[in-house]
């Protein structure tokens, strides 16, 4: 309440009345890779930038998504004054539409191609009409309570990525998002090193870096140098070219098609999400294909073979991708054919490389040449190595530094370079995610508390219905299968009426070995008899549950050295 | 039988008179990395070429290890003359405790090394007084049937390590196992180059040849690289040093105990498989350990910080290894420390990454220094480059090539580059596991036929019971959970007399969700009273289960979109 009062009376007198320490509190992204989110709190305000999600790792069984804790936010609803986000990749917005309604809609601020993909993802979730989209300029700043924000230009795997430049009463924040500084960018402009550089003399209180590929020396290619593989490329090719990349990966889609306008060949979009993003970045602008290229893919039959090339998805061979399906030659539109040429621009995220592979190795076997950034440069990182890192840090000279985006060991590797670079180390917090970081000019930075912040998982339509036990279950239940052991029992005197009878999944194959389900059915049948012969009339069902499981695992265990989740059904009549 | 007679008659007479093609069948590793085994067969002799085991990928659910499917030998067991093994690494020997006794324990030959690893290894499966280990060396040759066989020495990064030559009526045939060319290898000699060149002079009908590296250009480097690396690092650290490394990677253990004698510090040995391979390395005269030096893990409390070393596995994130149980916390005897450093000497395995990560972030966080490939140079590797291959190719000069032991994509690969090297692509077979392949000095090479050739499982005791449907099964079951649906009927009536009960693990949390469980047990009572009333007293226990099923199915995808395992359990009373 005094806040409110005080805020009206000059800026200068409450900044001196009630001088706050900033606050910081990764939600996500610090100690992994993905489901990028930060609240910045000062006083009564809040905001927060970006709000991304992650893919499951194999341990994460069957869930579809993870996306971030905000369970710390949801009783300081009232004091969120916006999300800022910094570009249009999954990690980065693609949490919105679980987080947006829990959040009570507060508005979204960046750049014309970052809010378009949104857009499109929010009308997905029926929720386009409960957002406020506001559309930002790198000129233009966008006043959040007491925070005024801005957006610097930097570098990226797509365009409009952008920094996020938070002034606030105690100094000047900047959140750099996922960046590389590419002096040739391909169609979009440099990242705006002078900007940067204004902001380093005017002075910054502390930056939170992208720390994806500190561990990279050396500075990371330009988009460009990819121009010559793909003018190689298309030159040689004798039938059609197949390229797979990212949806997202609007430049690289350019180039494509800047090769085929050269080479006089048309071009078909396969994939979902490929098709509306290209249509997307081409309504806004970001996407220029000369008239009459694109054809339909349901027309590439059409087209002689060394006149097409396909751009798809699949890069990282997600099971349901195009080019997974026509690596497994079950895609529906697309076979490969002798003389195909099929170029995989990316380098596969971990997890990822085994499927991949296999991609590669099935592609071969059905006669395609396969391009890969085993035996051709076909890909450049997003994100900056580590002398951009000292660039970014040389810039900014900022006083306090957090190292955000990435794994534990490439923000403790950050650190390093920021010491290198004259930051003093107790001016370096390397966090994780729920750590509540307090930053103030006067008394240094910190971290003074760790909120409950985990992963939320989505599984189908269910979000943060599943937990450490759901999990455990399906983890026990893939290792060796489930035994259900179904006894039927009269309720008065305890003894088998029916039964045991097993049923089993996942176990072993049934038919080969009944020896097994047969022995387990004499231990449950014994169990049993010497339980009611032991205790009479009184029939613990309980008991006579936990005895069939022991009694069941631990004949298994001794039989076949397996472990599987054991289900009795008692049924009494 | 004619063949009998006819060995009693002189080689060139028998030569002549029945001139085979010489077939070659690789059962395990053509187009995979792991489980290696090639059979060779003239006329009615075979022998075999390593026996190898697989760790099992991410789909494999459940699985322990894979091995080779022998199928095809099963009824050639009398024609088997001998198994001759390349080197001791697990892709080589770990499937012979499994392959042997399905093969009548033919004789197994390799160096001495080699022989104690397996011999460790049968000794485990108490299959030492069954089978027949011979140690060979690489000046003398063995009989089997009408093969002569002799290794030459390459080099790998485990002692002893050969290609096998295999002397037929029709021509040489060279295998090489797992080689580099290391010109200053470390407690190994170099490989046998004029031992190979002499082959070439003499004449390769055809080389079976390692395709693992052949995506990388260059040289592989030597190991002798590191003795600098783990020098600097004994010279800097302030406290502990552990170094995780393979257990096979016997000269890596000697390269850190070099540096920990030149560093006055102690040694001590961490995990079970780490503690075996060095005693039998040492019994064998392979491991040379000052006295002295090796201290037991129990007494590493007794050593200051700066005067140890610690060797454990783990570099590839399994597990329940030594340096994972460290990275948790949760290891018996070495808990990090501040100050400790830690090396990983490997490279991850593909699939093995994340885990590997997970570990460095968790010794960082403990607050070690942890020395990896990303920013160091602790491993190379013991396969050789693109340029080895071709110097292989340039000593051999063979006439005919096959890639082995390679992801399909690395034998394609490395048949581009015996194309390079001047062999006729017609000479060239990419061929996969189960296949069939002839070779005739007369009439060329060619794949005739394709025999039953997967993957065996195994899991706990069971080998080979587990199939395509429990894999299926655990795939459902670890996606979405079980539901068992648990209905009492009354037998005359088909009506219900109790439930439907219905238990789920994995499925979501319970105690949250009452909702779909309550909504799911509406749908079965609906679809058993329909089902009574349509039929009156004609019961179909199956027509019911399916009803169940699908009826619980369609319902739970509608509320929630997730598909778990449905198990109908019907109870007549």
């Amino acid at each position: 309440m005094s806040h409110q009062r005080n805020r009206q009376h000059g800026r200068e007198q409450q900044q001196q009345r009630t001088r706050h320490p900033l606050r910081l509190v990764p939600l996500g992204g610090l100690g992994e890779i993905g489901k990028n989110m930060m609240a910045v709190e000062y006083g009564e305000d809040i905001i927060i930038i970006d709000a991304g999600l992650m893919f499951p790792d194999e341990e994460m069984l069957g869930v579809d998504l993870v996306i971030p804790d905000t369970t710390y936010l949801s009783d300081k609803l009232e004091r969120i004054r916006g999300i800022f986000i910094t570009h249009g990749h999954e990690d980065h917005i693609g949490g919105l539409p679980y987080v947006l309604p829990r959040l009570n809609f507060p508005p979204v601020y960046s750049l014309k191609l970052t809010i378009g993909l949104i857009g499109v993802k929010l009308r997905e979730h029926r929720q386009l009409d409960l957002a406020t989209l506001n559309v930002v300029d790198p000129t233009t700043s966008v006043r959040a309570g007491q925070f005024t924000v801005s957006f610097v230009r930097i570098n990226h795997s797509i365009p409009d990525a952008v920094a996020v430049v938070v002034r606030t009463p105690v100094g000047i924040l900047v959140h750099t998002g996922d960046y590389k500084f590419d002096y040739t960018p391909v169609e979009q402009p440099p990242a705006d090193i002078a900007g940067l550089a204004r902001l380093g003399e005017e002075g910054v209180l502390a930056l939170c870096g992208d720390s994806t590929r500190v561990e990279s020396s050396g500075f990371t290619p330009s988009e460009r140098v990819l121009n010559t593989t793909f003018d190689e490329v298309f030159a040689h090719a004798p039938g059609r070219i197949l390229i797979a990349t990212f949806a997202s990966l609007i430049s690289r889609v350019q180039q494509v098609i800047n090769a085929a306008e050269q080479h006089g060949r048309k071009v078909a979009l396969v994939g979902r999400s490929m098709v509306n993003n290209a249509q997307m970045a081409i309504e806004l602008g970001y996407l220029r294909v000369p008239a009459g290229m694109l054809i339909r893919a349901e027309d590439i039959g059409h087209v002689p073979a060394n006149e097409l090339a396909i751009i798809c998805t699949g890069s990282q061979g997600e099971p349901t991708s195009a080019l997974t399906r026509i690596a497994n030659g079950d895609h529906r539109l697309v076979q490969i054919q002798l003389g195909d040429t099929v170029v995989l621009s990316s380098t596969p995220i971990v997890g990822n490389e085994r499927a991949v592979s296999r991609n590669i190795d099935n592609l071969i076997k059905l006669g395609a040449d396969v391009l890969y950034q085993g035996n051709l440069q076909v890909h450049v990182s997003g994100h900056g190595s580590r002398e951009e890192v000292k660039l970014m840090l040389a810039l900014l000279r900022p006083r306090y530094v957090i190292p955000v985006h990435g794994e534990y060991r490439m923000l403790a590797e950050h650190a390093k370079v920021a010491v290198e670079m004259g930051v003093a180390p107790e001016n370096i917090v390397v966090a994780e995610d729920g750590d509540v970081i307090e930053v103030s000019p006067d008394s240094g930075i910190e971290i003074v508390d760790h909120v409950p912040c985990g992963n939320v998982y989505v599984d189908g339509l269910g979000v943060g219905d599943i937990g450490q036990v759901v999990l455990r279950d399906r983890r026990l239940l893939s290792s060796d299968g489930v035994l259900v052991v179904v006894v039927t029992v009269d309720s008065d005197t305890g003894e088998l009426a029916a039964g045991p009878d097993i049923i089993s999944r996942g176990f072993v194959y049934e038919r080969e070995s009944e020896g097994i389900l047969d022995g387990a059915r004499s231990v449950v049948e014994r169990a049993i008899t010497r339980h009611t012969q032991q205790r009479g009339h009184v029939v613990d069902w309980n008991f006579i549950k936990n005895k069939i499981r022991d009694s069941v695992s631990e004949y298994v265990y001794q039989q076949i050295k397996r472990r599987p989740m054991i289900l009795p059904v008692v049924v009494e009549v």
